[in-house]
């Protein structure tokens, strides 16, 4: 091969990466919406799909790290494409921690489930709307190289923090005032954190976008902490 | 330079990699035991020490990061050495998470100290031995390549998940006998939760390096499942 076809060749592996890894990314974002969703509905059936969903995101973490290893033996690839690759291998642990959570999240929604419900549910929706976004920017922030959008997915980490932060208050009003509301309370705590630990390893994969694009670490700076 | 010396180069580069690894899980390890012995001696201080050690493990990561790339870059590796660098990128992830878990046990720790002692201590210690030597076997066993060592961890993981399970039912009862002890009990809750999620870092990394080993993925395989 000459040396335009094997740059066509390797464009296309990156590209196929790439591709992989979007499409990760969008069955993680169903099943953040879908795991909320089988809360909202009390739909156990929609639950169980969810959690059927997390052997996919499994198949395809395999799946990108050997395109990773693969490319970094054959391609030996230098600068922006090397950080790209190096950034694929993290990207892809996180987004299979999410899937991980969002199947742990329905699996709380079977158990809440079959009790009575304790409320109606406002700011854990509004939770998951936000993580599905941020899931969403950071992901296109890393394959545009975008800083500003990784930026914003910094930021709105705060939003869930605090949102996170008013459940658990109010749940441990209820648990206070009615202790027979503490075990479906405690669920819907942990349904909370869940969440709040998703739009976290999206302000990762953001933070990792950023040191990927600026070359420079922003990990652990002041200006955009995880907790 | 000849090829004896560039080799002699890349051999202590790839030295310096694991030396800062085992360096920065070294950190790790005095955290976990750290953090709960705050815990068990209303020891604020030591959680203020722990909490600062953080900054030390973030720094570690930033420098382990661009070992990586540089390596990656600049030695083209093959083969056993690829995956040993591929890996170290992630598992310096996990690394740095548990540290995360530590310094967030650490500020759990302080507020439980200005309120009265709810119980003895006595399962949350245990669980911190397992899930510190844990991730002291994980990492022996990535340096040595050892997959007996890191199957091992990963059987060690259901002991702590089911004293997690323990200490969960403990702190339920608590609560439901006396809603005074609500808001603690939540705390210790959280305290056991981190440990329980330090463990699972600790087996990720143990399956990680089955993968490195025998260069077959045995993640998401039913012998050695993460939850």
């Amino acid at each position: 091969m000459d040396r335009i076809h094997i740059s066509a060749a390797y464009d296309s592996d990156l590209n196929e990466l790439r591709n992989k890894l979007l499409a990760m990314g969008g069955i993680v974002e169903q099943m953040i919406a879908g795991s909320v969703k089988s809360l909202e509905d009390r739909d156990s059936v929609l639950a169980d799909r969810i959690i059927a969903m997390d052997r996919e995101v499994n198949g395809f973490e395999i799946a990108i790290d050997e395109k990773c290893l693969q490319l970094l033996a054959l391609r030996q690839p230098a600068a922006s494409d090397l950080r790209f690759i190096a950034l694929a291998l993290k990207i892809v642990t996180d987004l299979e921690r999410i899937g991980d959570q969002c199947a742990n999240l329905a699996k709380r929604v079977k158990e809440i489930n079959e009790e009575p419900p304790l409320k109606p549910y406002i700011d854990i929706p509004r939770m998951a709307q936000y993580t599905e976004i941020m899931l969403k920017e950071s992901l296109d922030a890393f394959v545009r190289g975008d800083v500003d959008l990784a930026i914003k997915v910094c930021q709105d980490d705060k939003c869930v923090d605090e949102l996170n932060m008013q459940v658990q208050r109010e749940l441990l009003s209820f648990m206070i005032e009615d202790p027979s509301t503490i075990t479906r309370a405690i669920k819907l705590n942990y349904i909370s954190k869940y969440l709040e630990r998703i739009a976290d390893h999206s302000t990762n994969i953001a933070e990792m976008v950023i040191f990927m694009v600026k070359g420079k670490d922003i990990r652990h700076s002041t200006s955009c902490m995880v907790d």
